[in-house]
């Protein structure tokens, strides 16, 4: 079977995803029988491209790269109604997250859902705000609502304690969530102040213009929950996650953290105990022998606390035009896996 | 479709494997509707028993503590017999590894693929040596081998990089991976010598009484082996890894590399490139700043190179009853997964 993809949102991730699977195509048919077709494009600075028998992806680059309109297989459908009526079997919502409200990609996803399409997405803000009701939507259409991207980009998280951890139950979450502020703290302590640090980040393009996201640490808090609610079952709201980020912190708290053997990182945690759930963003103060003091410049990593292995710990990418575009094609061929099982066998 | 089960070998990993199953037999039914009969197990020191319609394990155990040969569903048959003649789906090879000859493990593999049965095994001895011949027979007979306890026990590592990494191309294996060296080298750097270290670890069940596959690098450079083949697809043998093991290694050498900000560790690794593939096991001096280096005592660590997202760490548990037990478990669940597969579908 051929999966037809619809992307919703054209930007950086979405164009890293159409890179890697045109760079990957015959490897993809050859190692896993994965064949697509790009049957939609929409995005609010392009409009929309549909073709029912696949899209000319280059003829869709070039006019991105021209900056104008979609013209071939131009379509006067927005993004709900691309959704609706496309004959995609996976959209990729790939718009901009919005920790707020969570939109449009909640209406994303519910359209999806509603007319029995399978969702791959990138975007924090559905999984964060509603994942009990994206999740029961996805269910009751007998669809995948699938997340790899919205913790640590494709580096696997998700997947992982889905796949290869199966079988093992996990009690604790806890790490590094956030590569910008875990990239700012490293400056630090190399001698750079806060203000230093950040516009060193922002040049790069780690922190947006606008850094609260990151440094107040809502972004790790969005994170935090999504692992609450999808690796350890947990019906935790973003609202009830302690959250304090790293703009308190002074040199001199990174010197003196440093003479003392220790290490301030903005740390993410989750925990089930008998006396509950305890969910909390802050900066800790980490001794240097510990696995995540290691962990410097924008790399995240991610321990999780397991009943038959003890601790096992994930290092790798937090984010990245091909790293979360990898997070795409991975729940798309997940998604191509489990398409192959028989009906009576599905659970 | 329930499982059925044979063991060949019934000491630590196989006794980990069955209070595993029996603890958790609500569970993998209710998540994965997954459902197991042991219907054998053989052991040199006990004996076998079969019940085609699945043993009483409570009784295999309770001989088993008394020290007695299978007497309930005893039965005439060796581990070869036993391998050809069970109604089994799947063949556990629990037995011993020699990395010699890879006997008798590789000959109960062969019987198993003969005969239409998965294999499933911890053992390093046929895929360390005879990889090749091994995937080739269970291809040819459309059953799977299996192996993810043969490197960092449980910890996911094949299973990772043929499911969540799936989509990666993967050009270099790096890391830790005996943890009794590792345990020694960190006991060496708190001070005590070569002798005392190893005397520690013995105690501690993490060495044999025979330390010469840890401390001479072997049982890394069977791992080595391993991950070549099977992770990158390359056809290496045994021989043609270089391997140095620690025991040339003095406290002097460890109280240097501290001096100097540097920590020894016993690192194995496979790197492919234009010149062709490069394998080796070596103690070599790593940076504190490198993430291995902050992996002390028995802990296991390696760092995948790939193309879509630089590198990827796991960190976890090498060695143990319950971690091995749950590498059997994991690939348990694999097949069991796969089987639910159309054949159509099947690569």
């Amino acid at each position: 079977m051929i999966q037809k993809i619809a992307l919703v949102g054209f930007g950086t991730v979405g164009q890293g995803l159409c890179e890697i699977l045109a760079a990957k195509e015959k490897e993809l048919l050859e190692k896993y029988n994965y064949q697509y077709l790009i049957v939609a494009v929409s995005d609010p600075r392009f409009g929309t491209a549909y073709n029912s028998a696949g899209l000319d992806m280059e003829q869709v680059f070039n006019e991105v790269r021209s900056d104008q309109k979609f013209t071939t297989d131009g379509c006067p459908w927005d993004s709900l109604e691309m959704i609706r009526n496309s004959n995609a079997d996976v959209v990729c919502e790939l718009a901009f997250t919005d920790l707020n409200t969570g939109e449009p990609a909640i209406a994303h996803c519910r359209e999806a859902f509603a007319t029995g399409k399978h969702i791959v997405t990138s975007n924090k803000g559905p999984a964060a705000l509603a994942y009990a009701e994206m999740k029961s939507l996805a269910d009751k259409h007998n669809v995948d609502f699938r997340i790899e991207g919205t913790v640590m980009s494709g580096t696997p998280v998700l997947n992982l304690t889905d796949g290869p951890l199966a079988g093992c139950s996990i009690s604790a979450v806890k790490g590094i969530l956030n590569g910008t502020t875990n990239f700012m703290l490293s400056e630090m302590e190399q001698g750079s102040d806060y203000t230093a640090a950040l516009a060193k980040a922002q040049a790069l393009g780690y922190a947006e213009a606008d850094p609260a996201g990151d440094v107040e640490g809502y972004d790790a808090r969005a994170k935090v929950t999504i692992l609450a609610n999808v690796v350890m079952g947990e019906k935790l709201s973003i609202t009830a996650v302690d959250c304090t980020g790293i703009t308190a912190l002074t040199p001199e708290d990174i010197m003196e953290a440093k003479a003392e053997n220790t290490r301030w990182k903005l740390i993410g945690s989750v925990t089930k105990s008998s006396e509950g759930l305890s969910a909390y963003v802050r900066p800790e103060r980490v001794p240097l022998t510990h696995p995540l003091a290691g962990i410097m410049g924008a790399t995240n990593a991610l321990t999780f606390k397991t009943d038959l292995l003890g601790d096992v710990t994930i290092v790798g990418a937090g984010a990245g035009k091909t790293e979360t575009g990898f997070s795409i094609l991975s729940d798309l061929l997940a998604i191509h896996r489990a398409e192959t099982i028989l009906p009576e066998n599905r659970l």
